[in-house]
Order: structure tokens, then sequence, then C-alpha cells
């Protein structure tokens, strides 16, 4: 039997407690920061907002308290957005009985640091036993048994570990041994999913969407190798797969943020709500790194100018597409 | 003043040459196999079935004489399915006057002899001054002005010929070195096309797809490198770029194929009609160079199965799906 402490009731949290749940080899405990929220999901058996539909089996145990939740767990899985991610983890610190693994669900940067969240786990839980799982993963698809694919980055025998206990014939994983390549590409993807939101919204067809996805992952390569990745982990899973599915998905927020900015809507209402969207935190992080060392990055620049300096989203894809035409550097 | 040949007027022969021809420096003329759809494209000025809506300008000639399309042309523009490919360059042959550079718009392989278009071409007409313009362009997106980009590869001061002459701020052309890479990766595009095709028809969802694309680049790549493509041109415009619109626009014929199959059509039906989509015969072509070579390629050996072997579509993706999980090969 391996115990499992799910951090994190949202959409992805909840989809990847019921996937470990339907192993008889598994116990899961998920735990939900909100005590009311913990009490509807124990009560209902559904997250009727993000998962509508999909069952919480019986044997999966919710809680709000973070002791009962990682009493005794073999593995910790993270699903903390980035900006609660600190503060959050900041309950468990004092936690840790043992080394027990953290598999981490969160994409983004740290706005401030720019750590990564494998980073702020580390620091905060004071391991190095952690691991990143990411890729192309609708919550919502894979909550209802639909196939999925992803890869899990870590050190050592780690990698393997996870795989074996997460992966099923409908949720295969891939090993990776690139971590900081798989949370680049996991954080930089929201912002290329903003310029393809931007390009739906403007009413660009499929020709500049395309073009939009593929100059944008040249870009996000480009960031990466600059801070340590490798440039093969953006053309796998992490990199390209995540892309499409954030680019071309209609639910995704980030998408969701570009696309109303494209037809019109004004910027702070756009931003206004009780959650930003993470590619519109990472926009300002990106673009702080990418001015001070030169990185080559105009649609990553032209979405921070939207964001952050007010220029209209028409007038910003209007400049990259009339650049002089160049040679394609990849 | 520019004399364009534009051999070919079905729908991308039609939008190229409409595009060429906003340009008042250019003299565009468009030659079509059918005498018949000539005279109709004539007077109407229109396609009606492939690009409605879209005015062909007056100063478009139209043709269907070999000698009045090509003569005294400064470019030949060639706009032919593969599978005609050679038989309508016949008709061409003597009548090169001197060696005036030919732009390929042909993506796809010959059957029985793997030649690549530009390859094709060079035979028939005798010429290297051969340039591929390749990339996500649905021709009724150009035609309509919607922002595109594109490669153009060719060697020496070719491609920079054509980036000027053929690009402007809504078309824009970058130049790339790898001939090869460029014309393979428009041909294997097709058949990961068909793949997307069934996976949507099996009503899989975003994840699977995306993953699907992903695995498919790293195949198609495999593939090119063995056969002299340079890697990165497989993340350009040409790879990732037309792989993204040919597997997510409903329009697209080799799509289409799969998705047929996936939803249950019985093959010989899906197959049936004047044109078969390209990658069904590419698909068939790979499958003896994989085979024969021990090339990994799982995705594109799976479409050959489905069309040429009897497989049915969904125990071909289940297949695929129950692999063994390994490490990201990319």
């Amino acid at each position: 039997m391996t115990t499992f402490a799910v951090l994190g009731s949202g959409g992805w949290g909840t989809a990847v407690a019921v996937l470990l749940a339907q192993n008889p080899a598994h116990r899961v405990r998920l735990w939900s920061a909100h005590p009311d929220h913990a009490a509807v999901l124990r009560a209902t058996r559904e997250n009727t907002r993000l998962l509508p539909g999909v069952r919480i089996p019986d044997s999966l145990q919710i809680t709000s308290d973070p002791a009962e939740a990682v009493a005794s767990a073999d593995c910790w899985v993270t699903a903390i957005p980035t900006t609660y991610l600190r503060a959050t983890l900041g309950r468990f610190s004092a936690l840790r009985a043992d080394d027990a693994p953290v598999v981490s669900l969160t994409k983004g940067l740290e706005v401030t640091t720019f750590r990564r969240p494998s980073e702020i786990i580390g620091e905060l839980l004071k391991t190095e036993n952690v691991a990143v799982l990411s890729g192309p993963s609708h919550a919502e698809e894979v909550a209802r048994g639909m196939p999925t694919s992803l890869v899990v980055a870590a050190d050592g025998a780690l990698a393997p570990w996870v795989q074996q206990r997460f992966g099923t014939d409908r949720f295969r994983v891939y090993t990776n041994g690139d971590l900081v390549g798989v949370e680049l590409a996991g954080a930089l993807k929201n912002v290329i999913g903003i310029a393809a939101g931007i390009c739906d919204g403007l009413g660009f067809g499929d020709n500049a969407k395309a073009a939009l996805l593929t100059r944008g992952l040249v870009e996000m390569t480009r960031f990466g190798v600059a801070h340590g990745a490798e440039p093969a982990t953006f053309h796998g899973l992490a990199g390209t797969g995540d892309l499409i599915t954030t680019c071309f998905s209609p639910h995704g927020r980030n998408r969701r943020v570009g696309y109303r900015l494209g037809r019109g809507e004004p910027l702070d209402d756009v931003l206004a709500g009780p959650q930003v969207a993470e590619g519109v935190l990472t926009s300002r992080s990106v673009f702080e790194r990418t001015s001070r060392s030169g990185i080559d990055a105009p649609i990553m620049t032209a979405v921070y100018e939207v964001l952050h300096n007010g220029k209209s989203p028409r007038s910003a894809v209007q400049d990259l597409m009339t650049r002089s035409q160049k040679h394609e550097r990849l």
C-alpha cells in the first residue's frame, strides 16, 4: 500500500487524486486549503465547479487539516498555484517526518524571486526529493479517463518511481531528466497562450496561430536554454504538447485573457477577478529577464507590452507581422 | 515587371496567384490543366468550389495552354498534386526557354520512386533552380489576406529572391537552407494528420491529440534526419507550424480521412472518390522505408496498418497507448 497526500483541491489536484485512488494499492488523501470546501467535497463527492459529473471515490479521504493530510504519507503531491505555493507550504514544513518524495503539479514562476515551483518546494520542505509532472493534461479529461501522456522529471531513481505509481494505460508517463526545462516550459507556455488568445480574439486564422505557436516555441526554447534547460525538452510533451493544449483549448485561463483583450475588452476588466492567470505574472518576470540579458523574444515582449504597458493588442500583432523578413532561426 | 506562371488552378495555386497579382510590379498567369475550368475561371473570376467569395483580379491571366502560360516567365510556380506532377510537367519540359527559377508548392512524395517534388521538377524541367515554399497556409486564409508565415527553402541566392517577391506584410516568408527537411516535413505531416483525425473521430480529447502531435513530430524528425534533413527544420514553420494546421483544421483532407475512419466508416467508403488524400499514399512509402531501415515510427506505422492492412482504428490507438512507458526520447 502506498499512501499519497495530494495538497490542493483545485481541478488538477482533484483529478490526479481521483486517478491515484483508482489503484486499489493506493491510499489517497486530498487536502483542501478551505475547510468549507473540504466539507462540501466530502458530503457531495463531487467538485461541481471544476469537475462536474466526476465522482470522487469514497476511498479518497478529504481533509483541510495539514497534519491529517500528510500523516505517514509515502508521497506528497503539490497542486497549489504558484502565487500561494510559498505560504501554503509554510503550513506543512514542520510536518515532514521523513524525506517522502514530493511530486509538483504547479506550473509557473514566483514573480519576485523568479524561482521555479520545485525550488520553492525544496526550500520550504527542505528536500531535494522533488519530481515535476507536466505535459498536455486538461484536468477534466484526466478525471474522465481520457487518454493522456505526460512527462515526469526528476533526478535518479525518483522519475521511474513516480512513473510506476502514476502511470496507467490511459495516463502514460514518460521520464525526462531535465527538470529545469520541464518547469520553464510549463511556465512560459502560459505567456504564448495569452498571445494565441489575442490572435483568436482579433479574428486571425489558423495560419497565423500555427505560426505564432511555432515562433513562440522558438522563444521558449531560447529562453530556457539561456537558463540551463535542454532544448529537446521544449520539443517534447512539456513543451510542444502542453503549448498546443494551452493555445487551443477554449477553456484555458491564459488563452481566455488574450482572447478577451483581442476582442477589445478593457485591460482592467480582463484582469479583474480573484485569480490572475499565471501567464500575466510570468510575462512580467520573463520581460525583466529578457530585457536585461538581451534574449530575443518578440512575442513574449509583445504580450508584456499589452498586459503591463498599455499597448493595443492589434498594434502589438501588427508590429510582429511587419518586422523585416528574415532567415528562419530555430 | 516580374512575370509569374502559376501552374495548377487548385485552391493553393489560385491563392498564391491572387497574392502575387496584388503587386502592381507583377504580371501573373494561372494555368489550369482543364480548358473548361480555365474558361469558367476567366468568365466568373472566382473559384467557387475551393475559394468561394475570393475575386480573381482582372489583371490575372488564365489559360489552359502550356506555351501561353510560361511564355517569357521570370518565375514558374508549380501547384500540382504529387500524383499528377510528373505527367503534368511532361507537358512543359520542352517549353523551358531559359533557366527561370521554379517555386514548388507541392507537398508529398512520389509513391513508387520516393522522390520529393523538387527532385521530380529538377528531373523533368532539367534545372537545379528550384525553391520550395511551405508552412502553415490554408489557401482560403491567404486568399483573404489573413496573416500567414512560411518558409522558402533553396540554395544560395534563390531563397532571398523568392522571399523578396512573394513576401508581403501579411505573408511573411522566412528563408531556410534545408530543402530536404522542408519537403519531407510537408509530406510526413499528412500521415500524422490522418492519425490526428482518427483521434478526433474516436472522440479522444485535447490531451491525447496534443501528445499525438508531439510524438508524431518526433517520428517525423527521426525519419527526416535519417534521410538527410536538419532536425531544426521540423521545429520550424514547415514542421511544427504546418503540422498544427493540418491536425486542427476541420477542412484538411488528410485529417478528414482519419476522422471518418475513427467514426467507424468503412475504409473503402473513406478512400473512394476522385482524389486520394496525400497522406494515404505517403504512409505506404514511409512504411516501406521504416520497416526496411528499422526507424522507430509507431504512429506512422499504425496509420499504415489502418489504411493498408485492415487494422481497426481503435485497436491501433489502443496499441499505441498501452506500449510500455519509457523515457521521453526526442
